[in-house]
């Protein structure tokens, strides 16, 4: 499963921070904590007042120590625009979905580019509450692109889990809705981790097996905290479960190495 | 998911020394406390000189102080006639095969008794390598037991994990026996949760993911350590995802208890 790091979103308080003040130690320094855990990809993230100054700004800086690939994450068709012109090598387009905007904004970018890209199960209604109208949109999104020629095996669509505290059968739902859509679609999905235990405490601890049993369903990329032990641990373990570890080397490695966190 | 206390099994030293001693103290204190801590039945095996009689008298001890149900866990048919003659209220018996001894001890007594049953899928070969041949031996057993006027509501079949450290496909292969013994036979299943860490460190992490992900297939029992408060934490993390804990009050309960481990 493809690991991306979240931990450059602007969203952070701190990462907002070194934003403003064009902290290039800080970022440069979470950009390599992160590669250094696992990482495959490097979410980044700018939507403040200047985001797509501060898209190039964030690349530029980001690759001036590692060649990790990025995974452009805005709503603004310029911002991805200055992304996907700014970054060198591998990138990926986070996110596409039905909404008006981002068909006409950033599908264009997804389709020139035809580099990997994250589309989410949402159109201007919001996001369905059922499995059948999740599958629906992925749906028109694989029709989309697939008449325009976009390469499916680009393709990482999230069925977009809600919190339990709004629903207890929100991850249910996420989990049916990944299977069908793998199943029906053949697509690889994706999706974040924090959504499902927003307001419950002890948050990192739903997550954790929350991601473990995405897995278990084959799903193939999650944004995630690199620097979380606990969760990183999870994937290392489900990973030796699902025989994707053979003679249980990284296992080994990690407990040797002194991170498996019990 | 059924919980079944694993800790008065008499290959653990302590247990084996408590037997021999007769220390009805720490046989009833670790009732007490498996009860307590959630079990819904307690495994009682006594494997040892004199096995018979030390399961009536473990039996009576533990239901001196808890009426938690009992599972009667030998290969002895004399011991297993003696648990169930012995015990008081619901009794699961712990097991049969398709070796040829335990049809002829044990199948005979588990007939008469109609309780809950747990067969294994083994036969006088072995443990089978691969799923298929797994699942003949379950075909098998359930085709006896539906013969022979068995309820089997009452059955839970043991596709028997085999550790990873021997090869790595093992959970693998227990995850898909499970899933095709439920769709195929609709029969419940169980598991212990040891074997498949056998041999490899920190094995209580391996343990809880799992068990976490047995019951994502929708595992209907498991074997463990109701004392470790990490495996706990994972059944209740679970339940919540799976929406079996409406508006998370059992979640929300463990964590005012302060017993979610993270």
């Amino acid at each position: 499963m493809l690991i991306i790091g979240e931990k450059l979103n602007s969203t952070i308080p701190q990462v907002r921070q070194a934003i403003k003040d064009k902290d290039k130690a800080f970022v440069q320094d979470m950009a390599i904590k992160q590669t250094e855990a696992g990482a495959d990809l490097l979410d980044v993230n700018t939507a403040m007042e200047d985001e797509v100054n501060d898209m190039q700004w964030m690349i530029e800086t980001i690759q001036q120590v590692v060649d990790t690939p990025l995974c452009i994450d805005s709503t603004n068709p310029e911002a991805v625009a200055k992304g996907l012109e700014t970054a060198k090598g591998r990138v990926m387009i986070n996110s596409i979905s039905m909404e008006k905007a981002r068909l006409e904004g950033i599908l264009p970018l997804a389709l020139d580019a035809k580099c990997e890209l994250v589309a989410l199960t949402t159109d201007d209604n919001g996001i369905p509450k059922t499995v059948e109208d999740r599958l629906a949109i992925a749906g028109r999104l694989v029709d989309i692109l697939d008449k325009k020629g976009f390469p499916l095996e680009k393709l990482y669509i999230d069925p977009l889990v809600l919190p339990l505290a709004v629903s207890s059968d929100n991850a249910m739902i996420f989990y049916q809705s990944l299977t069908e859509i793998k199943k029906r679609y053949g697509v690889k999905t994706i999706s974040g981790l924090s959504n499902v235990s927003h307001s419950l405490p002890q948050r990192r601890l739903i997550n954790r097996y929350f991601l473990a049993n995405c897995m278990n369903l084959g799903m193939d990329a999650a944004i995630l905290d690199p620097l979380d032990a606990h969760i990183m641990t999870a994937i290392t373990v489900t990973n030796l479960l699902m025989n994707e570890d053979r003679f249980a080397r990284k296992y080994l490695q990690a407990y040797r190495d002194g991170i498996l966190q019990s």
